[in-house]
């Protein structure tokens, strides 16, 4: 399997769409899917479609198309999904409360360990199944937890101060909800999710009055 | 100002991370910023941001830089944030109250004014400080309100029709939560915001065992 710098963020956002296509059509019982069938649901062109697997081997079969199990289990395991993640959640306000009890990321191996938060009201009460902890124990909890990936859900002004202790606990990887940009050590793989920055993309293309 | 359609998507993208940037600046009372302090910030880098600027005319001056609060505006007004959206939301469960409490949606002009759901014990109970409302009602609802822009924050299995009743109630874009591709028709924006899309991109760059 080629290195994750060989393969294009592009690639990998398509794989992560493919990923969800799947995971649609298992749940409806569709056992085959054509790279057409995929062009309409996914928004990507076939050639394309074929063009990204490639990196990873070779998939389907010419004619008969693409078992939905068999590449469901493929692109999981290109994604290293075939396996539960741990992940490290801070924030226990409203969205981390939200991301906490999501059912689609237990669907897909992504399992929140732990959920940390600053406000001593909090701290030792559940989020769902969870205690909260005290951010400050961050780095010694996730000594014994072991978590890659940690999910940023807390205000804009304290989101780098979380990042930093996140990057202390030895998490490679970053979900960043915060309407902030985050400086990051080089080797560490952060990514956005801004409400905002998304409806405002939305805002440009409304009709003008 | 160039309409919709010339605009590439990815310079729409980054001018929402700029507004990104610049709320953040003005909310540290930063006045001024070089091109160079934006290519550190929202990682783009300094030719890029000009470019993207130079769609809607003529931007900063040379050696002196960029009055944040007057960058700030002009990128509003390009977005159409420079006046209040109203917001339709679909789904009153975790994700849908994250949404509506979510101060930095006001923050940048965007209100929402009306949720619905399915679930006859959640209607007619609040919200935050909106009503919840029967989503069969939507279209005469949305008669009166006006609103151009819905987000869905249902489970996937009702996300599609969810979509058409939007779209039946004259929204134009779509702000998409549930973890399925939406078939939508021609003169309709959606994005899809994907937690475990963003994950499983993540993921992949997990280092090996």
């Amino acid at each position: 399997m080629p290195s994750s710098a060989k393969v294009p963020m592009p690639t990998l956002e398509r794989l992560a769409t493919y990923l969800t296509v799947l995971t649609d059509l298992k749940v409806r019982s569709i056992d085959t899917i054509s790279s057409a069938d995929i062009e309409s649901r996914a928004g990507v062109n076939a050639a394309q479609f074929r063009k990204d697997l490639s990196y990873f081997g070779e998939f389907g079969r010419p004619g008969i198309g693409y078992n939905v199990n068999e590449l469901h289990k493929r692109i999981s395991r290109i994604l290293k999904l075939d396996k539960t993640q741990p992940v490290l959640l801070v924030g226990a306000g409203n969205l981390g409360s939200a991301l906490a009890g999501y059912p689609p990321l237990r669907a897909e191996n992504f399992q929140i360990v732990a959920v940390f938060d600053n406000n001593p009201s909090k701290i030792d009460t559940k989020l769902w199944d969870l205690a909260i902890k005290d951010i400050e124990k961050i780095v010694s909890e996730n000594e014994t937890l072991q978590a890659k990936i940690g999910i940023i859900a807390v205000p804009s002004r304290v989101a780098q101060e979380v990042a930093e202790k996140l990057v202390e606990a030895k998490v490679s990887t970053i979900l960043n909800f915060a309407p902030t940009m985050l400086k990051l050590p080089s080797g560490i793989t952060a990514r956005n999710v801004d409400f905002v920055q998304e409806l405002a993309v939305l805002s440009f293309h409304l009709p003008n009055d």
